[in-house]
Parts: structure tokens; sequence; C-alpha cells
């Protein structure tokens, strides 16, 4: 392990993936690079590559995704692996084993790679972190989103996204939208956004979904809507998660509907070729109307085929690393 | 999409799997022979095909049902198929996302086929036509069950099995004994065997349980079931949910024994090589005795792996199209 | 099925594995033997071996342990089979159906192998039985643990391992540390040490947690586990289940610990070179302290790799039989 930056081995290349904060960008651009074959695998016959044959992937997902975890499973059968799926709760940790415990328990069935995603910041780093201490760093660990920290795979075929229908991030305007201050997803984005060179990225989101710490992000801060897309050339949606509808930090969905909901009408501020994302499961109605999520600008299921492009890319370059 | 029926293309081949209604005779038949030599799998020390390597299959189970999602996914790994299982009631839809943005995402993650099991009448047939609304429909749906409509692999292994034992369907006498006023299950049975040819079908139940618009789906109505067996040669007998015993419409599953449950004197009434059918899970003492269950007559086993046969012909026939 | 023996065919040869009890010890040498090969595909490239290829492999666990149905899941998958996992309480049982309807439905979808975990004792026992019985048993059956029974392939690998570190059974001292009384573990453990030809096997344990018939069985008991560890070449920990933690056999974990955990302390005692050994999960802190957990003597993870090959080993020669 790296010291500096535990993903990369010493020749710097990927060893882990955990997050994208310290990720270099030359090592972002191979992974988007990487995926871009991938993404034609579709138009073939036999959509499976031998890549990972015989390799065992672990889906360790403490915290229920299915949506994600699809992804990942998909990604690694398409690479010929073999995919076994855990939800950890239902398992040995609420045996009473420590999380630790569970991940030696795995890495002794000979694992490959272990796709974590858990409710706690830091799981993933910690599991590699162990991993190398226990001199077993064969073993390859993606965050698949760990708590408010990181969602790195999210992060990036955000990014492939916007190459491919904006080519250079240099010159972009980009906003993220909404609950920025609980969003691992907004987290990725904003890293990977400044490491790529995008030269303003701005954050528009009720003061009380909005972290202390976003100008230090160097982000632009707008709690105006409407100012916040005058001119951006990407807009980047995030998920109103349920248990905020009901909190005490919102006061209703219609409510926030009518301030941070994307409708035509605010959408027509940006640019007018500018491009509309969202990780999904998508809440029509909350923070995206119909007319946009289903409208010309919006490329939400393109980022979907991209996101299994880029986790196969990532796990094709861990396994060859 | 062919407009009379969305499950043929424009040659008249199987596109989707959604109802058995409607569907002509010749593709039905068609599938049956397809099925066959796949029956014979079994014989073999390798029991795969490479028919759908490389393809992606996802059971979409919006409503649980382990042993049918389990005959589809033996059925399309034994066709080399990748299948990936989503039980969607602890999924997106959990979360608020609709039923057409899952499958748009699922799509997005370049699905080649939908197993839908749903509880709502239609769900496939809406899933089939979005697909098609929306240039996406090189992705095949099989319809799993969907609420009280159809369950048309289940009405094909019937058929294939009544074919198997009886030959000709032109001349048999058939009776479905049961609730068919809630069944997929039987109105799948009772399409088919009218496209067959079948002569004489019979529904034997309570009054309480049988459709106003049974006579009008050519069906002799019989509510005694000694009249109704008199001289039948295949008796296909359904599953009495356990929500159906406990409510109003039955006194109890004692008396519904009494008077619908298959015993051996009720079945020495029919022919004397008749067989008897049932989907399973079967109810031993409510609608059927173990006597005729583990009986001569009964062909319930081999309906299973008929089963596995018929759901490998429909898929590798919607794969190859 | 041998009458005598129903695991071993007419040429002793194993058919099933039911149980450690009465496997004759050339058997039992003969899994270890198999399993040995098995244990060096960790260093290959391609860790698949193509000896279960095409063969349907059910997981059938009517008690749920995600821990080892993810063993048999990753050795059946190494040997290219196909793997179906059925979590049953949530299935067609609770429908209603009975066990043997159950196992003659998944037999008619041409199963190969029945891996069963059941919370009642001789469940596999019944369903081998009942395969033969209904001239059905070219389908193995694994026993994954049942009831308080037995759990052979536990048994088997802890085998593998004693005899990994130790080499010669015939000259070891053996103790068995916990509650013994419902261990199945245990029960399959006292077994092949004893076929195996240990010298002395002795049982540590609280009064309430030692079965009657111990001393029956060829163990020498001890309640004072100081005394116990005297000078032993082996201890095999038990896993002590958090019912009986809060039940009224025991005191208090904290009293269990003092009286039976294993301490650096207690460890001592043993023979200087004497291995550790556990079947996890672990309860750090109850059965075992951390020092002797993650300590030098300790032997639990290479348990856990040796149990991927054994399990190896008895499906292949299942199938090859």
């Amino acid at each position: 392990m790296n010291t500096t930056n535990p993903q990369l081995n010493k020749h710097g290349e990927l060893q882990h993936l955990l997050t994208i904060e310290g990720l270099p960008r030359d090592v972002i651009t191979r992974i988007l690079d990487t995926a871009a074959p991938f993404t034609e695998l579709v138009h073939q016959e036999e959509k499976k590559l031998p890549l990972l044959r015989g390799k065992s992937v672990f889906n360790l997902f403490f915290e229920n995704s299915t949506r994600t975890r699809t992804t990942f499973e998909i990604a690694a059968k398409r690479l010929s692996a073999d995919v076994i799926n855990l939800n950890i709760n239902t398992s040995s940790t609420a045996k009473g084993e420590t999380l630790l415990d569970t991940v030696d328990n795995l890495a002794a069935m000979q694992a490959d790679m272990f796709v974590v995603r858990h409710a706690s910041s830091g799981a993933p780093f910690l599991i590699a972190q162990h991993l190398a201490a226990t001199k077993q760093d064969h073993i390859r660990v993606v965050n698949a989103g760990d708590g408010r920290h990181a969602h790195p795979t999210q992060g990036l075929l955000d990014m492939y996204t916007i190459r491919h229908y904006k080519k250079d991030f240099t010159k972009l305007t980009v906003a993220i939208v909404g609950d920025i201050l609980h969003s691992r997803v907004a987290r990725s984005q904003i890293h990977a956004l400044s490491t790529l060179g995008v030269p303003e990225i701005r954050a528009i989101a009720p003061k009380t979904l909005i972290p202390t710490a976003a100008e230090r992000m160097g982000v632009k801060v707008f709690h105006d809507m409407r100012e916040g897309l005058k001119g951006v050339d990407v807009v980047m949606m995030l998920r109103l998660q349920n248990e905020r509808m009901l909190g005490a930090l919102l006061p209703s969905p219609q409510e926030y509907f009518k301030n941070y909901g994307l409708t035509p009408e605010k959408l027509a501020l940006a640019k007018p070729d500018a491009i509309v994302m969202h990780p999904g499961p998508m809440n029509r109605g909350v923070e995206i109307d119909s007319a946009v999520a289903d409208g010309g600008q919006a490329v939400i299921l393109p980022q979907v085929t991209f996101g299994i492009a880029v986790r196969m890319a990532v796990m094709s370059m861990l396994a060859g690393n």
C-alpha cells in the first residue's frame, strides 16, 4: 500500500477504489479510457470478456441496495467472474461477528475482490487497510458507497457521461443540486470535477442541506436555484432521500419541489445544450419534473449504461494491476 | 410490435410471451415441438446448451415465488445465460421509483430478457408496450404470472404434458377443478385447450369460485364434482390459495375437500386412463388426496420436468427471433 | 443404498454425505487426500475445474446460514456447477407444502445434488432415503448441518486441518471445549477423531452443556478447563450460541468466559505447539480471547480455506461415484 494514497501501489497503479479524493487525474482518465470499448459490447452477440475468468468477486452489501449490487453483479459477470452476493445484515454480523472477522473469513475463502457497501463512512478503507496489514492485499476492494463519504464508481460514471457529451472538462460550468450535505454522490462528483479541471462547480441547495465546508471544497454555493442554473453546461441532480423529506430539515416535498425541483422552466435558465443527470432512483415530482426526466436533455439512462462499462473498467484494472 | 397481437412480430414470430390468449395454434405447437428435445438433456452428461451464451436474463419478481423463479433460473442457466435475480419488493420500488423507471434502468444495463412476475394483471404487457414505445423491443418479456390474468408458461407446460400422454387434443374431455375465479393458471389453460382444439372443457367449482364469464369462454360449468369428472381424459386440479381457505368464499378446508377434493373414489368416475395434473405446490388433504397425488395416474412431477424444457423453448425462441 | 450405511453404495463408495458416524476410515482419508490438490488452486490464475460442469447443485437452506451456504456455493462454482440458492423458509413450505414434496419438485427439475441445511436432525437422511425409495438416488445429498445431529463437512475440514499441522492422528490428545450438548459440530468431530484413531479425546464443558452419553462416545469429560487442557496437541473451541448465553443453562457470558473462555494463560497449559481451532463465527470475549484468536497458535482462517477444498472434494467424489 502506498502510504500517501492507499488506493495506489508504488507504481501509481490502482489497487483499490475507495474514493475519488486524491486520485490523480491520469488515473481517472485511464479508467474512463478503459471503459470506452466496454460500452460497445452491447452491440456484439457475445457480451462476455474473459478478463476475470475464474476470479471470485464478493458483493458485500452491509446496506441494502439492489440497484447498485445489480450493476456490479452484471459488470463482474460480463468479465466472466464468479459472483457471490452477500447481504450481511442477515448474516454473521447479526451473530455478533466483527466486520474484520467477516472479511478475514471471506478472504480465507480465496476471494479476489470485495465490492463493499456500508452505512459507515470509511468501512471500505478499513477493510483495505486490514488486508494490507494481514498481507492479503492481492484482494482488491471497491467502494460501492460508504456512509456520507464516497461513492466513487458513481462519480466516475458521471465523469464518463460528461466527457461523452461535453468532451472537454476545462471549459464547463457544472451545477450539483439537492441534498449535498448527506450525499456521498455529491462528494465524489465534486472531487472528480475538480481533479478533471472543471473551472466552475456550483452547489445549489437549501441552507440546511449544504455542508459548511462546501466552499472550502472549491464550489460556489447558491441557495436560489434560478441563480445557480444560469448558463450551466451540466445539471447534476441528487436524489432526495425519503427520510429527509419527512425530517426536520425540510418543510415538505411540495415546498422542496417548488424551490429545488428541476422543471422545464428552471432548466431553461441553463445553456440550451445543457445535459441533465441523476444517479437514480428518481423521485418524480420531488427533485425532478417528469417533463425533464423524460425530456431531450436528460442523459439519465445513458448514465446507467456507462455505469456498467465504468465498473467493468475498474474491476478489470484492479484485477490486472 | 404487431398491433393485433403484441407478442408477435410482423412475421408472426414470437417476440414476447405475455398470454396464451390469441396465440395462434401453430405458434403454440412450435413451442411444444421446440421443447421436446430439451427434455432429453437430462440423460446427457453435459446439460448445458450455448443458445443464450452471453445474454443477460433478469428475473423481475415483484411478487415472491421461489419455485417459479427457480424454474426460470434453471432454464436460463441451462441455455448458458447470465441470470440476475431481483426481488423488487425489497428494491427501488420501495424507494418510490415507478415500475417503468425500474424497467428503463434495467434495460439501460443492457438486459436481453425480462421474466416478470407481478401481482397486477397486465404488468408484463405494460412493460412490453413501454419497451416498444422507447425502441427497446430487442429486449424480450416473458410473463411469469400476472395477477389473475395469465401464467402462460404454466399453460404451455400443461399442454406439453397432455400431448405427451394423450397425443391428440381433438378427442379429449378435460376438467379443470378448483378456484377458477382467481386463477391465472386456469385462464391460461382454457385459452390453450381451446386453441389446440379440445372439444370439451369443463370447469368444476363452487358457485363462489367460478367467473361469470366462464361459459362465454366456451367451458361447461359443473358445481357437482362427481358429475363433472364423468368420463374425462384429463383432470387439471388447481391450488386452493390459503387466503381463500380463510376467507368468506368458502366454508372450511374440510368442507372444500369433501366436495371438491380429488379422492380415489371421485377419480374413479373419470376414464380409467385419465391423468391427474396439478401446478403445485399441493395442499394435500385440501384440494387433493395423497392417495391420488402419489398414485399411478398423477403426472404432477413430469409436469415440473416438462416445465423446464418448455421455458427453455420459450427463451431460446424469443432470443432467436 | 447400502442398508448398513446409506451413505455408501454397494462398492463402498460415497453416495451421500450425511454424517461422519459410521464412515470408514479409508473413506474419510480418501476425502482428505482428494481435497489436498484443491488447496493449491488458489495459487493458479484459473481457479476453476470442470468436474461438475453442467451439473445443477441446489443449496436447500431450511435454516439460514450465509456463511456455510457461501462456502458450498464457492466450492460448487469452482467445480463449474450451476448453483441455485433456495432459502426455503420464505418459499413453498411456507405455503404448506411438505418437505418431501419440495424435494420431489426440485428433483423433477433435474437436480444433481442437494446441499441441505435443516433445523431438524435427520432431515438430510430422510431426503436421501426418499430419493432411494423413489428411484432418484442419482441425486446426491450433502448434509450442511442438521439440528443437533451432524455437520459432517465441518468435521472433515477440521480433520484436514489437524492432519495438515500434526500429520499423525494416532499420537494426539485433542480437547473439544464448549457447548458440546447442543453442538452438531462436536458430534461430527468426535466421530471423526475416533475413526481416525486419536487415542485421547477430551470434552471440556460445564455440567449443563455436556451430553450424558459423552463418555459412552469414548471421550474423557472435564469440567475444569485448566485440567482438561493440560498437555493437549489440539484445542477445538466451539461457538457459544447466543440463545444459550441468555438461557437458563449458563449464569452470564462474563462468567462463562472466566471459566471456559480460551485465554493465553489457559492455552499455556496445552503443549507449546498446540493448535487452536474454531468453526466460526467467533464470539470474541465469550468463548475465546482476541489474543488467542489472533495469535500464532490459531489456525482458524486456514480451517476456512481448507473447508472450501474439502467441500470441493466431497462434491466431486459424489458426482464421480
